[in-house]
């Protein structure tokens, strides 16, 4: 039995559990400096830019999908960012992630949101079918540039 | 002589003619429907998920950048991601760009983000010379993935 609920005060422990082994999985974890805190400070504030979903199997949490606020300038509205869709191992092959995705679309729909986007990782094979299938759009043209850490203070002079 | 800064009310017409010049660069005015309205009520609201910076050359409007609040569940805080960095066809080879994505960082680094990230079409060999002289890396494995429109409202079902 699956099921996807909202996060709320006392699941940062859980996101930090997933995302951590997510980051795991990628590669990342020398870049994993987040504590449960950050996600319990950051999920409920007073104006949040994140939301988070917990997806539970017979009770268990499973997975999560943690999303932030984002912004379409050709649309003129915000729109939805899924930062993290995450199974966790002994939950694979469930259904968790697709749980997660239906219900990031119904809250992006509640809240007005008319698109949600999100990275995959080209080689992750099996995540691009999911997502295909899902109904979503690879798009082959776009990469991802980022500057932090030194480079940031150097541009920022 | 190129100036930078934060965009103020009334600025919206100015964001919607370098975002609409974009579109039309990039063949997607097909899916722009914003209005300098819908610029104007979401940077000048309470909590604005937006800012934008307005790049001027002698005084004239030469460019702009629209950014959004982001996150890293890696980091646990807020990034900054730039939605649009635009310069104006009669205004490239100034500097302005650069001058564009220094002001960003700034922001950036006064908000407390320490990382700022951004989409390229791999085609845009030029803009790839630029961030890199910037110091921005270039993902190569991240791709776009996005969900809209009726496929959206048939995941969320």
């Amino acid at each position: 039995m699956i099921t996807v609920r909202e996060a709320r005060p006392g699941d940062g422990e859980i996101i930090w559990r997933t995302t951590w082994a997510l980051a795991e999985h990628h590669g990342f974890l020398a870049n994993f400096v987040a504590k449960p805190a950050d996600y319990e400070r950051d999920l409920f504030c007073a104006n949040p830019v994140i939301g988070a979903l917990i997806a539970e199997v017979d009770g268990i949490p499973a997975g999560s999908a943690v999303w932030h606020r984002s912004y379409s300038t050709n649309r003129g509205r915000e729109i939805m960012y899924l930062e993290d869709v995450i199974v966790l191992k002994e939950h694979r092959r469930k259904g968790v992630a697709r749980a997660l995705f239906k219900a990031a679309a119904q809250v992006a729909l509640d809240k007005g949101y008319g698109k949600v986007f999100w990275m995959v990782l080209n080689w992750n094979e099996d995540a691009k079918a999911l997502y295909r299938k899902l109904g979503a759009e690879i798009d082959p043209e776009h990469r991802l540039c980022s500057i932090d850490g030194d480079a940031l203070n150097a541009l920022a002079g």
